[in-house]
């Protein structure tokens, strides 16, 4: 009998733990992750102040990466990139990392205009590295799935730092 | 034989795509979410910005959580905020949501002062809605995990949205 009691309360239990929580009418969804699918075990910062913050309190670069979800050049680039250890070691040891959907209000972080995948390198000064560039005249920022290794190359100039004037 | 060779190469396949992706030296992480915990069902908005552009075009008020991960305020009131299902639908179905660690450089987003936990309403109009306040006059807009049914209160407040001079 008791077995029995203990039965319907882990049921219960059980129960009110799945479908005691709000979900919407449409079905659950997948939590968003911070990383977009850009690197899961990276740490990323939110927004552009926040990364500027962090970029120069720890002395690192910094990489943004403008992208859309639904963007078939973005996402086979994502995939690419997130599936390259070599990339996400570096990116996790080396640099200060933000992936944004949206265009920020700083001019500067679009050299060449606004369009997806393009990925800009800041120094800690706060320089934007616009001449740290992709193999592309009319989209100097875009990269390729094929772009990797000039990506990589181009990650070893980010982390020669500028000297400060100050 | 030929059994014996599928289970090694299964098993070769299952190895490779457990440890074949970047772990930190550390440790794997667990991937941060865009709800930080106040909502993984929500749809979070990255940034101000991204978040007024939607409180417009989908004219609907935008809720701002500003907090910190390591604030047992901000900890205790999250939890309650994000087990309340009333709140969590009326975010999902009526609401832009943003939750910030980092705070913005626009002032109207503090008009009392930057502390965590802090939440501000701006109307679509990008009105601030510094009239909805907690019940802490040195800090208008605290909430404490007790003031959720003032926080619903408000939320309601928000709904009613300020007619644009236009």
């Amino acid at each position: 009998m008791i077995k029995a009691v203990l039965s319907v309360l882990l049921v219960l239990v059980a129960v009110s733990s799945t479908f005691g929580k709000y979900a919407p009418k449409a079905g659950k969804r997948v939590p968003q992750t911070m990383s977009r699918g850009w690197g899961d075990q990276l740490i990323w910062a939110q927004t552009y102040e926040e990364a500027l913050y962090w970029s120069r309190s720890r002395n690192k670069p910094l990489m943004v990466i403008f992208h859309l979800e639904d963007c078939p050049h973005s996402q086979s680039l994502k995939k690419v990139f997130s599936e390259d250890n070599e990339i996400q070691r570096s990116l996790d040891e080396d640099f200060i990392t933000l992936n944004l959907v949206y265009e920020t209000t700083d001019k500067h972080l679009s050299p060449d205009g606004q369009y997806v995948p393009r990925i800009i390198f800041v120094d800690p000064t706060m320089t934007v590295r616009a001449d740290i560039t992709g193999r592309y005249a009319n989209r100097m920022y875009a990269y390729e799935p094929s772009d990797l290794k000039l990506l990589k190359s181009n990650m070893q100039k980010a982390k020669k730092l500028l000297k400060s004037e100050l």
